[in-house]
C-alpha cells in the first residue's frame, strides 16, 4: 500500500449475451476503453472528478465506480479513501458494458493499489455492486470479460462460477445506433416462458459455440451463432436489425447480434477486410435511416483491463 | 465388394440426453454391446436372425436394423442384399441406445461390407431410419455416439450437424432398473414450455458442461451436471431416482442423471473405486425396492462401433 499511490487503467467495453448465449457468455474488447486514474487517499472518503461530458454523478453512492469502492472500503476498514479521475469513452446506454467498465475498472484499479489482496473472483464481486446500482441486478455478463479478459462463461451467479473460454483472433465490428433502449423496456419484452424445442436449440447452439471458440472452428462459431429466443423478441427495439444482420453476413461475417441489451449491434469476423466492410455497410444502413451511430472496428481484447501509468 | 462378404461388429450402449444436454449430448459406452454379423447376398433382400431372446421382429420392414439396410439397398439399388444375424445384449427398453446400437451397428456393418462409400454423417442419416421405426422420430442423439465414439453433440438435425466432444477418461455407472418407462409417458410427461431462467441455467450449465470436457477439469463438469428443466419432471417415473443421485454424489460421483429417457440412471466417476462403490449402492437401493436391476461399471467408449471379425 506505501509503494504505489495512483495507478491508470483502461477499461475495456465488452459484448455480453453473445447471441445464443443470452446471460452467460461475453467477450472484451480492445476498443472503446475507459480510462480510470485511482488514488489512494488517507481519509475513509470517496471523491470523484469526471473528465467526461456525460455527467455522470459524483456523489459516490450514486455513481457507478463509487459504490464498487465504498464496498472495498467497507471490506477494507482501515480508513483509507480513494480519489477517481474518471474518463470515460464508452457511452453509457450504449449496450457495451459502459456501467460494467467503470464498476470493474474501479475494483481492479483499486487492488492494484491495494498490492492485489483479492482474486478475479472478489473482483467481479465487488464490481457487481456497480451493476447493481446501474441495472437493479446483480450480473456479472460485461464485468467477468472486463476482468478476465477474451471470453467468458458466467455458468453461475449464485456461487459465482466463472469460466474462462479460450477465444480465437476474430474481428469485431460494433455499431452503436444512438437510440435509446430502455433496459425496463428490454428486459419487459421478453417472456418468463419459452418454448421447449427453441431451448433445446439455444442450448445446442451455446454447446456448439464454446465447442467452436475451444476448437478455433470458424464454420462451427458461424453455424452456432443463433439466437432462437431472445434476438426475434429484442431486434424489434433496434431498427435496421434485421438489415445490419443479413447484410453482415452476406459480406462474409460469421455471425452476431445484439450487444448486451442493445441498441448497439456486433459481427464476428475473421479477417479485418471483412469487419471494415460491415461497418460499411453498418454506416449505410443507419445513414440512410438518419440515425445517428458510430461504428468500432476491433478485436477481441484477450487481457481485458490493463494498467496503462503508474 | 469383392474382398469381404462378412463382417462382425460390436455396437455400444449409448447414454443420450446428458443431463443439462438434454436432446444433444450423449456418449458412448463400452459396456453393454451388441454383437451385429452382417453378410452380403446376391438378392436384394434382407434376412434377419435372431440369436437372443428378445424376440424382436424379423420382417426388415419392421426391424431397426432392417429398415437401416433397406434405405442402404434403396440408395445402392445394384441388386444385394444382407443377411444379419443379430446378437443383442442391450435390452431394449433400458434407455441405454438399445436401438441405436442395432440401427448404428447395421448402418456401419453394411459400409465396411461395402468398402466404407459413406462417412460417419451419411451412416448416422440411414441410421435415423431404425430410430424412426422405434420412437417415432429420427434423432440422431444415441446414434451419433455410437457411430462417432466419446461424446458428441448433436448442435442440429436439419441439416445435421454432429461435433465431436474430447472425452476424459471417466467411469460410467449404469443401473436399470427393471421396469418399463414407455417413451410415450416420458414425452407426455414433459411441459412444452418451460421459465426463461431455467432455459438459462441450462444453457449455462451445457456451456460449462462442454468446457468442463475440452479443459478436463472434473470439478467443472460435476458443477455442471444439473438439468434443472427434464430431470425433475422425469425422474418422477423413476423409483428410487433421488436415492440414487444423492447418495452417488456422496459417494464421491460427478454427477448424473437419467440415462435417455430412462428407466436406466447413470453416475460419471473420476475413478473405478468410486464407480464400483456407486454400483453398491445402486444395487442396495433397488434390493431394498423389490425391483429387479442390472448394473454396469464401465468406462467412456472412445471409438464407438468396432469390427471384431470378418
Amino acid at each position: 500500500m506505501d509503494t504505489i499511490r495512483s495507478v491508470t487503467v483502461q477499461s475495456p467495453g465488452t459484448i455480453a449475451n453473445l447471441v445464443c448465449g443470452f446471460d452467460v457468455l461475453g467477450l472484451a474488447l480492445h476498443q472503446p476503453f475507459d480510462c480510470l486514474t485511482l488514488k489512494l487517499i488517507d481519509r475513509p472518503e470517496v471523491e470523484i472528478i469526471n473528465h467526461d461530458d456525460y455527467g455522470l454523478p459524483t456523489d459516490p453512492v450514486k455513481n457507478v465506480s463509487g459504490v464498487v469502492l465504498l464496498s472495498i472500503m467497507e471490506r477494507l476498514h482501515n480508513g483509507v479513501g480513494f480519489q477517481l479521475i474518471s474518463e470515460k469513452k464508452i457511452k453509457p446506454g450504449s449496450g457495451i458494458g459502459s456501467s460494467a467498465a467503470s464498476a470493474a475498472g474501479a475494483a481492479v484499479a483499486a487492488n492494484m493499489l491495494l498490492g492485489n489482496i483479492f482474486n478475479k473472483e472478489e473482483l467481479v464481486q465487488f464490481a457487481m455492486n456497480g451493476e447493481k446500482l446501474a441495472s437493479g441486478v446483480k450480473h456479472a455478463d460485461n464485468i467477468a470479460p472486463c476482468i478476465y479478459g477474451g471470453i467468458t462463461l458466467v455458468r453461475s451467479i449464485h456461487p459465482l462460477d466463472i469460466i474462462s473460454i479460450p477465444a480465437p483472433s476474430l474481428f469485431v465490428t460494433v455499431v452503436h445506433p444512438q437510440i435509446e433502449v430502455k433496459t425496463a423496456d428490454a428486459r419487459q419484452i421478453l417472456k418468463k416462458e419459452i418454448l421447449l424445442k427453441n431451448a433445446i436449440k439455444q442450448w445446442g447452439n451455446v454447446a456448439g459455440l464454446v465447442a467452436g471458440f475451444f476448437k478455433n472452428d470458424l464454420d462451427l462459431i458461424s453455424r452456432s451463432l443463433e439466437d432462437v429466443v431472445i434476438e426475434p423478441l429484442r431486434s424489434i427495439l433496434i431498427p435496421g436489425f434485421d438489415e445490419v444482420k443479413v447484410q453482415s453476413k452476406t459480406a462474409g461475417a460469421l455471425g452476431g447480434g445484439i450487444s448486451g441489451s442493445g441498441p448497439s449491434i456486433f459481427m464476428l469476423s475473421a479477417s479485418e477486410g471483412i469487419a471494415k466492410e460491415v461497418a460499411q455497410l453498418m454506416s449505410d444502413v443507419y445513414t440512410r435511416l438518419g440515425i445517428d451511430f458510430h461504428t468500432y472496428v476491433t478485436t477481441i481484447n484477450q487481457k481485458g483491463i490493463i494498467q496503462t501509468e503508474q
